[in-house]
């Protein structure tokens, strides 16, 4: 199902917003095991077939509600040069998983990402968050600040890799300053 | 409990070292969730207590156990020059995760690092870890391949950082040119 295809503001996208709204608090209360579409469907009050007709798994389910809380969460800025739209994106990001419901997102991502009979789905996830870099990539292109063989993704894993790396792994705490570096660095290895 | 401090050979280093084979398969048959002191201690034909005196909880033996699968598995090589130490070792830390042991030890690891009470003895791990790039990277300064004031750490989070985002959360494959284009990067980077 493709979110985007849905009208905005229709009856069929308020259902869908409830039902996301619904497998936010779901997973943030009884996190991703205990997550069931039926849950899901009681909590925001709609019949369980409305939930199993548009999402027929949990993965499906929890997969749409993380792309959607993630564009809404942690947009793209767009300040008018690369490293301010690097820093707040990056910042943006780190604060979101500092909140519970943010790191229940990720922790869910991360175990949905085990599920090899998931991959086209987990792709689906990462091809919102590769569009995102190709749109903040050619933007700097455009402006000269960075040559235009650059891969956007490439730039993205150089500051989002270590960032991860701190917050699922080390746990060597994620701020400003390392940020900024990382930010720096992974501009002047892809120059 | 100082692995180090314990004489090898003696019965108490061979009482270590069966329960921590134990541990590992155990890990690998039960997952982290499923794992006891109590199966363990049976696996390894050892007594409870004999277990429970060296390590007093499930995370401090399974930590135990990482740190010296990590250093037998994934050891520091010293092949004379920089980017063949770093692609000896990040090529060997790729292909243990791709085996099932390796691979469970590291979902353990992501697990426990989610324990806040438990992050003494997480740092511990990453102290070995910590250990293993200084080395690494004094040696490749000694030979005037970084500048010496390459800061370890630093280094090694520009490779292994995007590899494990690849392999725990995007499933990017790592490849041999992957990761060298990241370890040509990381260099430019810090250089």
């Amino acid at each position: 199902v493709s979110t985007s295809a849905i009208r905005p503001g229709g009856r069929s996208e308020r259902v869908r917003r409830s039902v996301i709204a619904a497998t936010a608090e779901e997973l943030l209360e009884s996190g991703y095991e205990g997550l069931s579409l039926a849950k899901v469907a009681r909590r925001a009050g709609v019949y369980y077939m409305t939930v199993y007709r548009r999402w027929p798994s949990k993965n499906r389910l929890v997969l749409d509600a993380v792309i959607d809380l993630t564009r809404e969460r942690v947009p793209l800025p767009d300040l008018g040069d690369l490293r301010s739209d690097l820093r707040v994106y990056f910042r943006t990001m780190a604060e979101a998983y500092a909140e519970p419901r943010g790191a229940a997102f990720v922790r869910a991502l991360v175990e949905i990402a085990d599920d090899t009979t998931f991959a086209n789905e987990l792709r689906e996830y990462w091809q919102d968050r590769f569009l995102v870099a190709e749109e903040l990539v050619a933007r700097a292109v455009g402006r000269g600040e960075l040559p235009s063989s650059t891969e956007p993704w490439g730039l993205i894993e150089l500051i989002a890799g270590p960032m991860w790396m701190r917050l699922l792994m080390t746990h060597i705490p994620v701020d400003e300053e390392f940020l900024d570096r990382a930010i720096e660095r992974a501009i002047r290895a892809v120059s």
